[in-house]
């Protein structure tokens, strides 16, 4: 029996991950566990995993690192203590060679004894502290998704993993600029202060208004771009590698982690 | 030829790193290159790579990754594009089966195809930042080692690396505890802000006076003992896990990068 979005209002991160687990909640976590933050995953086979935690170590602004599992283990010991990544997402993606092989709810079936399982930090965590701060984040007052760009901006390669920088934008009123960087500063370890104020040519994105993942918002009179490395990054390197095999998560359908976005914060 | 302390005084890290690779200078590197950040090294067999890498990062505060070479690899591309960690440090200890076998200046003849470099962050980072906030760092005062002590706060294992966690201790006057609070909260990625904050036995350390590591400091009248995460966790860990092979710096002889102290600052 699946349960609506209102029924699991309220409900603890490992609450919600219990209904989850037993198939209850198929559907986008955007806006449960509120204050909580979530995670992308990815999960490699050993022999890339540490190529990938390399990759990550050196691209630490696009790939912030909230987790790793053991070797052939499921359970976040940091995040969430006692989960299981291999059910208690909503809906999963099987890459094989690259290629988006099924889409599934669990991946019990598919795990093997050599992944490694990576849960990458969000943007949601420091967007919540931008909206705790006053700062309007436009692509959730036009209910849309956020505007991601493909730049010209290397990553550090490693072993098999090598690509450009993946950006998220957020129009932000001139005035508010110095206070969405000091804001999101806080949290190095999600993505942390922008990488990137103003004119998007010059880091090679060609057409504001045709993001490359996501979907265009509007942007103000008054207002500058604001470019933070996005997450979609590692995810974007990892199926570019064409890695025998992978899972990750399905967009928007995260892991709900037992940390509060507030524990990002160094200060 | 032998160069003095004073010769090398005003040289650049790539310069004082090609002095080291001569044989010029096999001395400690405290003092030189100052502003530009120093590194401890770990080198380790793939095999127990990867789960060093999660151990890190399990426990950053106690293990700041500066970098990570590629596995075979001599070159600290993010710190040092160019430098060599088998030559530009100027003495290495290497470990057999846990145990010290030598104590070499250059590990060119011991570099091995399957090994892994880990450069991690010292103190000598956020000491700076102490300092520059007029925050008496007293270990420095006396010209002694800083004070190390063993707790009972247990690191999150990764495969065979387990223990516990080694903490640095400065007294630091009250009402200054906030500011040295502050002042190295800022360095994130280097220690960090402090672990503890008075009452020593409360995380297992029985006599204060006498440090694990590094050499006894005055605390005075006023004065409380603040206790950082500190870099020797690692190296402790990963000399007790009695790995089969493993290479570091010899204790007070670091590797030099370019980066400076003050980019480690998030803010």
């Amino acid at each position: 029996m699946k349960l609506s979005h209102q029924e699991l209002k309220g409900m603890s991160p490992s609450q919600v991950r219990g209904v989850i687990r037993k198939g209850q909640w198929g559907g986008p976590t955007a806006g449960l566990c509120d204050g909580h933050a979530q995670a992308n995953l990815v999960a490699l086979p050993r022999e890339f995993a540490m190529d990938f935690l390399i990759f990550c170590q050196r691209n630490q602004k696009a790939c912030p690192l909230l987790d790793v599992t053991d070797p052939g283990g499921w359970e976040p010991k940091l995040v969430a203590p006692g989960a299981d990544i291999r059910t208690d997402i909503p809906k999963y993606r099987i890459y094989v060679g690259g290629e988006l092989a099924e889409e599934v709810s669990c991946v019990k079936d598919h795990w093997r004894d050599d992944l490694v399982g990576f849960l990458l930090g969000c943007s949601f965590s420091f967007e919540w502290a931008l909206l705790d701060q006053g700062i309007p984040v436009r692509h959730i007052e036009e209910g849309k998704n956020v505007s991601m760009y493909v730049t010209d901006i290397m990553c550090k390669e490693a072993g098999v993993f090598k690509g450009p920088m993946v950006v998220s934008m957020r129009p932000i009123p001139h005035h508010l600029v110095p206070k969405a960087v000091l804001c999101t500063g806080r949290f190095p370890f999600v993505h942390g202060a922008p990488v990137h104020v103003g004119d998007p040519s010059s880091i090679g994105i060609k057409d504001i208004s045709r993001p490359d993942f996501g979907d265009p918002v509007t942007i103000k009179e008054g207002e500058v771009p604001v470019f933070w490395a996005c997450g979609v990054t590692p995810q974007a390197v990892a199926m570019a590698s064409k890695v025998p095999f992978m899972i990750s998560h399905s967009p928007g359908h995260m892991f709900i982690c037992d940390i509060r976005n507030s524990e990002l914060a160094v200060f």
